[in-house]
């Protein structure tokens, strides 16, 4: 079992060279504050699922320097003594407002805001978004490869190819997050209730003398939960035939059934229909057929073009890496500097690529749904001190039309971070992995257009400005207010 | 920092399942072999630098099953309390042959050979693949930004962007097997000694009321190791200006020289070249340019082509995940079965996919080197009980071209894998980072040849069979002796 670890360490050389001249220049308690954000969907797609946040409460709850650190760090000769004495007392003394686990995000909106000092703030980075990123990647992964596979249930089988041990383990998380049935790694179900499952590995059936050998001593072990791995040598001339003699002369006289096949290789649509064919012919109706190699949504989506009789896929690189875009570039940006008269000083970074300017000022993330149908409309960011109930008239900008004359009215509105930390302490109620799931499921089902959902050219959500956020941000671009 | 973990649990359920079945069927003491390799290199490259076995040996050490794993397993009843009682005393007893880290290996050779019992064997394969196949497939990526950009050094920044914690720390270890000079994520300086750096984010440029007055802070606070982010309003007209500035009016009256400019957006070319321009008119001849974002070998190759001024590289996503091609594939493969009567029984998987049939039976694997030049000619396997000495001639196939007759004859053999455990003791003494490092240095300059070395079709290594072993794997697949 997995003991709790001390990953203060965990962070960029630079969060620690910039909060010692923070606390050199005398500025360390400045309140200041940050928005976590993301540029782009992986893969092309409509929306992202976040996930990852009870890891983010766990790792602030436990930061501390070790005297061992404070070694480390004055061995470096770059660290005044105030800032390390500072360090040897460090805890998290900000407030932290987040989109709960398991809610659909879209590109450009705070999945976490910080306000906190300065330091604080800075050297609490790196790993959010780490762990954000990264557990928001698998979720939104294998999510779009849960719903490709429907009614085909996924099985999360990547620990052998998951980027280290924390990418198995919090990965199988993400992936039942995004809607996965089970998977391989053990650990996962220890830590998560993540159910592990799996049955053999070619080298079972390797190691008996002849293949019919090796799927009767399975048989004959696990009765209630038999499903044989058929292509070792040969998928129709000798895996199938040797399962279906098991069915029939080991488990039928146990009174038992064969509960699946599975094979690992060659062409899995071909094969997956003749082995259905044939045990439906065997009068093996009930036996499942399972599919690993290579598998991912676009697969998938081939294989179901193809009729392939599939009942349930074992997913691996793909899933834990994923491979076809493998990073979530969630960033992390300065937007408010707290004024000493109370206010918030906005700030925006500019950049010479234009995706990279970022929304300035403390702000608010709205989502407005369609009273009638109760779908997603838009996201609405506002200045934290604007307010909108739905009902009365709220003019905003689309970003890309901003010539339009828009405002919301006869909608719904949900403010979509929660507090999670204030001043130091947690104050939110972290859900259970079953809820957040459910929440995913719900959401998809009843809140969420199909046409963001789909594979090839997804609906690109609204996230709209406020009029006076739109205003704010063209003056800092224009008059260069920085 | 980062206490010893016991991670004996992240195994894949179906490992559990087949050793419970060996041990019900009276089979756990039989002595087997296992063969971990991998089928192809990434990126199309000539060759891996395999790494991970320190972290091999750390996990095989630490395996054991807690009291906690225990009642886990009890509680899925499956599992026979003769297995539990068994788990709960399991030590590794076994011999490991390897191939030490840092040396350049091609698909098809034995990285890791298991002679063990057999649930024993079986245990270890998942954390086996998870970890060698993750930091060799980060070496690899590493060494091959390194070469691209030589003489320019690069250093890791993708802990934000690394698919877990252990991705962002034994990432940073394998990049700097792979050669890169420094890395951003503190925690791997403290465990690895890879240097850590770093100097300012945007907010740092954000957090202060001009450009110029942040950038004077940091030179008073770090006068000898001044590189300036230049890019967060306008690389040209603002950020270069504020850092000659900063040069001029803070570092020389200190006596001190502005070290570098750093970018992280807009066109890497174009503004390199200006900025060393306008950076050389103003005197600065000495002050580097840094980039970043989104780089790797093909931006680089892409960069140098085009001239661009660049001193040194961060290399942040593309890197910590091998986004070009983020799986590395080693499989964990049973090839022999221990006789009663002592000998090794071969044990062949065939598969519908060529690509998956195995070379079978106990091994050795040697690279033979041309003698005159001392660069590698090629791999060859031989069955255990064959030897090699260079000068009687040896013949041996291509299994690409199985009708040609040859032979080696006058030149240099050596035995890859080194004997790490010996029936489950320890004997094989680690190196050092440095010396696995430098190993890889010295192979690339003096046994690699230029040919394997470069991006586009490099050059395939010929991994040879012995006549002895070819005949065996022929006879074992035309007759489907299994």
């Amino acid at each position: 079992m997995n003991e709790k670890r001390n990953l203060t360490m965990l962070m960029d050389y630079y969060e620690l060279t910039m909060s010692n001249g923070y606390f050199v220049k005398g500025l360390k308690d400045i309140t200041v504050v940050f928005d976590m954000f993301y540029r782009s969907n992986p893969d092309g797609a409509g929306f992202a699922i976040c996930a990852g946040l009870e890891q983010l409460v766990e790792y602030i709850q436990n930061m501390r320097f070790t005297d061992e650190d404070i070694a480390y760090l004055r061995g470096r000769k770059m660290f005044d003594e105030g800032f390390l004495d500072y360090l040897k007392n460090f805890h998290f003394t900000g407030t932290i407002e987040a989109i709960p686990e398991g809610t659909i995000v879209y590109p450009g909106t705070p999945l976490v805001t910080v306000t906190a000092p300065l330091i604080e703030a800075q050297l609490i980075e790196t790993m959010m978004l780490l762990t954000i990123n990264h557990q928001t990647l698998i979720a939104t992964k294998a999510n779009r490869i849960c719903r490709a596979a429907e009614p085909a249930v996924i099985m999360e089988f990547g620990a052998r190819r998951a980027q280290g041990a924390d990418a198995a383990i919090e990965g199988a998380r993400a992936a039942y997050i995004g809607g996965v049935g089970a998977t391989a790694t053990v650990i996962a179900d220890q830590m998560f209730g993540v159910t592990a499952v799996g049955t053999m590995a070619h080298s079972w059936v390797q190691f008996f003398p002849t293949e019919f050998e090796a799927f009767k001593a399975y048989a004959e072990v696990y009765p209630d939960s038999c499903t044989l791995l058929i292509d070792t040598y040969d998928i129709l001339e000798s895996g199938l035939v040797n399962a279906i003699r098991t069915a029939k002369e080991v488990l039928e006289p146990m009174g038992k059934r064969l509960k699946g096949v599975r094979i690992d290789s060659g062409d899995l649509a071909y094969f997956s229909k003749k082995l259905r064919k044939r045990l439906d012919e065997a009068g093996l109706e009930d036996c499942q057929i399972v599919v690993s190699n290579s598998v991912d949504e676009y697969l998938i989506n081939s294989l179901k073009i193809q009729d392939a009789k599939i009942d349930s896929y074992g997913v691996g690189e793909r899933l834990i890496t994923s491979k076809s875009d493998p990073v979530f570039g969630g960033v992390y940006k300065l937007v408010a500097v707290k004024r000493p008269d109370g206010g918030f000083e906005p700030k925006i970074k500019i950049s010479e690529n234009p995706e990279k300017v970022t929304n300035p000022g403390k702000k608010t993330l709205w989502r407005i749904y369609d009273k009638e149908t109760g779908f997603g409309y838009a996201d609405l960011l506002t200045l934290s001190d604007e307010e909108i109930d739905g009902e009365t008239p709220f003019p905003f900008v689309d970003p890309l039309k901003p010539w339009k004359r828009l405002e919301f009215s006869g909608v719904m509105v949900e403010r979509l971070q929660k507090t999670i930390f204030k001043d130091g302490e947690l104050v939110y109620q972290l859900p259970s992995l079953e809820e957040i799931r459910t929440h995913v499921k719900k959401q998809l089902k009843y809140t969420v257009w199909e046409e963001e959902q789909r594979f090839e050219n997804p609906h690109v959500h609204y996230v709209d400005l406020s009029r006076k956020l739109y205003d704010l941000k063209e003056e800092m671009l224009n008059k260069r207010v920085h």
